[in-house]
């Protein structure tokens, strides 16, 4: 079977996550539905990685297998005509057919945005935190994850039997824009909600309420308290799923809309 | 009773509009519902303008009058509690016992984003646009609606008998910024449906279908052509309400999420 690589951006706020369920709105779900209005026959379609309820995208990474070759740019169209405009395909290239779009990624990178203010479109996209938060005291803690680290503390009971809870971090960034702090999380893999805890945690640390040794004891061995400061899902954006030889997107602000 | 006034934004997708309705979720009965429970008496709300259903704002002004003096950042947090996340009060203040939002603004401004590409985030807030669009001709062609001229082309009939056709237009500026086209149009007042009929017809004219000339003869003469291409809602922003000695806010991208 022919196999496409597509390059995919969604507004998860109306999905039940990434992952295909019987009776539930999800972004692979609707991609397969599309798919098989392609008219070339049977469908199958692998996500580099799961998002849960409420997470978005601005760089998904899908392989898709079709029953007979179509023109790239045929996929693309086809595709995007009959998904909801939440789901935007971006780019459709053909692919080797051993190309698997999990296994193959050499690293992934997030953005979480806080929003420091009560926001009417913020809502959607943004964690909104009252208190103030220390930015330079948040900086310092991310330097912490930097590295090799055993994340099991961080990762809820994962889906994934094959992941490692070892995990690769190669920068955590914490800026601040106008009314937001934007973090940037990249890394070789990531474990169920980890960066979802890891921006809590720093957020208790911008409020001070927890500090550096903290974090270096809970890496140090595991610990069931990094769960208790889980960020929500709607603040997460799957940056880039990164190949072999491809370099790493910056840190950025989305744009609104977004604008790539 | 104590009046004060209120700028407020809200993200208009999931509103049927501004004004308060029976059996349906609208701005101004949100707002009315949350001021009843500050639990200060009585309660009257108007807007500076009407928004319609998918319609947003940055800016809009409401008057409130309550049945009993509270401290203005009161009435700020109080309302922000009990409002849905998409509606958020930024500022009030105490304002004249006879200050009308409607009858004494002097001037409103709207933007209004077309999205240049398919875009998952931007469907919320942009009018995503296929075809290829001169950006010139729509330049040029937006200097004709300066000035005073009558509307009665441009609008639907109105729910505001008292509002004059005659419209006194600052400006209408159309800018792209990466895969948008903005446009501002700033003015006396609009009637029913009028920006909508600005953009659309514009966007007609950046496809090359419509010339100046056309839209020359419908300002001299009442026409019912321009109402077949009103521009959707989703794009369109009420950014400012603008009352005497206040400056005009410039045309600006909204940021993702909106920051101020």
């Amino acid at each position: 079977m022919p196999r496409y690589k597509l390059l995919i951006e969604y507004d998860g706020a109306g999905f039940r996550g990434w992952q295909v369920q019987r009776n539930a709105r999800t972004v692979q779900g609707e991609l397969l539905q599309a798919a098989r209005r392609l008219g070339a026959g049977e469908v199958d379609l692998q996500g580099a990685g799961r998002t849960d309820a409420g997470v978005h995208a601005l760089g998904q990474v899908a392989h898709l297998d079709i029953g007979r070759a179509m023109e790239p740019f045929r996929v693309a169209f086809g595709l995007n005509d009959h998904l909801p405009p939440e789901i935007n395909v971006l780019s459709v290239e053909r692919a080797h057919p051993r190309f698997h779009a999990r296994h193959h990624a050499e690293g992934r990178s997030y953005l979480y945005l806080i929003s420091t203010r009560r926001s009417a479109f913020g809502c959607r996209y943004a964690w909104w935190i009252r208190d103030r938060l220390d930015l330079r005291r948040m900086q310092s803690a991310a330097r912490c994850f930097q590295g090799f680290h055993d994340f099991v503390s961080f990762a809820d009971r994962d889906l994934d039997p094959e992941a490692s809870t070892t995990v690769d971090i190669d920068e955590v960034q914490v800026e601040r824009e106008q009314d937001l702090i934007v973090f940037r999380i990249a890394g070789s893999h990531f474990l169920w909600k980890m960066v979802r805890r890891i921006v809590g945690v720093l957020a208790e640390v911008g409020r001070g309420r927890l500090s550096e040794s903290e974090i270096a004891a809970w890496l140090a061995a595991p610990s069931t308290q990094p769960a208790q400061w889980t960020a929500p899902p709607c603040g997460l954006f799957l940056q880039q799923v990164r190949y072999k030889d491809e370099p790493w997107e910056p840190l950025f602000l989305p744009a609104f809309p977004l604008a790539q």
